[in-house]
């Protein structure tokens, strides 16, 4: 049960994912993860001992510029003084960008209203030492063009059940993507992607299916054919964690 | 003394240098190195024992993106196989970028005829988890303008003994700048400096006088002055080795 007295405080967090095993707390393991590194850090910091919310959860070594996170205190630090109190608290691979108040029915996940994640592909013949941490390497020629069209049939309200790791406990596999796009900035491409909400490895998944496409294994329009089949075992791979970052999660009125 | 048998190879060679003790090997310290993890994949792949030259030592923690090495080898690998045979026995943080046979008389120490060195700042009131591995992280305004004005009166040739760490065995402080300037790149800053080599710390040590400038500390007219009285108590700090990058070693004809 979390605590609701107090002032709702929200933080804007960005992490190296790199050493971490994920996001959520695996309580009794001993296992590092953001959600517990957080919570110590506000447990040294105020002796209060609380539960933060994230927006959702990252896997073991994805990373973050813009989770956001909430959580209930009676400690009479001001809402923007947060950013640095916390800072001596935290890994330098864990980094608070922004504190605020929100009204006390902000909740980091249930009021999230899109989210934007990037996965990023480093494409050169040879690996570079500097991006191996925050990117997948890929080695040959991508035809990025295809990969654009391929990723524009995804854009819209689909079920998405073909696009996620099986296992996966959800009520609806239906989500809307507002945007499907690729970037190039030298010898990175970014995939961005932006929608209401993901299912599990949905974008690992949705970026291996697109890297299909752009090696000339598939075509674009194979995409709305596997969404229309729902079968996981035709799309892509899902490729590594360490390419892909929680960019943003936007919030509306509900956090100005 | 380096057998001068067999081909004469030479890599290009990046690397994240943060996990290693400088390029240098410390033999009998166990502290690893750029050389001795070279030397030690060479003689994994090939069973010889040699010794690999650097153009130059970089210290503990600063990076490459292309420093240059060479060895003697009696192996038949082809010249331009060494990058690929080379990674299965190298860490990720080690990348071989390139691989050629050069003439018998090359030594990628002696052979240079520039160099070009890369100091990163990091330039925001929050630090960010992905860049402080590579960045020195600045939390104040900077006037970049004036920083590129005083840069510009280390173009030359000068006397650089107020920009050399003290205790640096040297037959001269005479080196020539062919090229001194900051390059902005959103967040990030970069001092690029190019000559016809460096004494120890030397860019470190530009960098660390050129942000007093930035931050209003010193004018660039006091640049002049500086080089004049050759005294390094009166320049500035020498900044962290993670910002530091030997970006390029340059041999004319030599190389090609």
């Amino acid at each position: 049960m979390i605590e609701r007295d107090g002032r709702n405080i929200v933080l804007t967090v960005a992490y190296d994912g790199t050493e971490f095993f994920g996001f959520q707390s695996q309580a009794g393991t001993g296992l590092p993860t953001i959600q517990e590194a957080l919570e110590t850090a506000i447990h040294k910091l105020t002796g209060e001992t609380i539960t933060v919310e994230g927006s959702g959860r990252t896997d073991t070594g994805v990373h973050a510029w813009g989770q956001v996170v909430n959580f209930f205190t009676k400690s009479t630090i001001p809402p923007e003084r947060w950013l640095l109190a916390l800072a001596p608290y935290l890994p330098e691979t864990i980094v608070v960008r922004e504190s605020r108040q929100a009204a006390a029915d902000f909740h980091a996940r249930f009021s999230a209203k899109e989210k934007t994640y990037v996965y990023q592909f480093y494409c050169q013949a040879v690996p570079s030492p500097f991006h191996r941490r925050y990117s997948y390497h890929v080695t040959y020629d991508l035809d990025v063009e295809a990969m654009q069209e391929a990723a524009g049939y995804l854009e819209g309200s689909h079920d998405f059940r073909a696009f996620c790791a099986a296992g996966a406990k959800t009520k609806t596999f239906v989500r809307e993507i507002y945007a499907c796009r690729l970037e190039q900035d030298g010898c990175l491409l970014r995939l961005v992607v932006r929608g209401n909400g993901f299912l599990w490895n949905m974008v690992r998944i949705i970026a291996g299916t697109l890297l299909g496409v752009g090696a000339g294994k598939r075509r674009p329009q194979d995409l709305p054919v596997l969404l229309g089949l729902g079968d996981r075992r035709l799309t892509g791979a899902t490729l590594p964690p360490q390419g892909l970052t929680l960019h943003h999660v936007e919030y509306g009125d509900l956090l100005k």
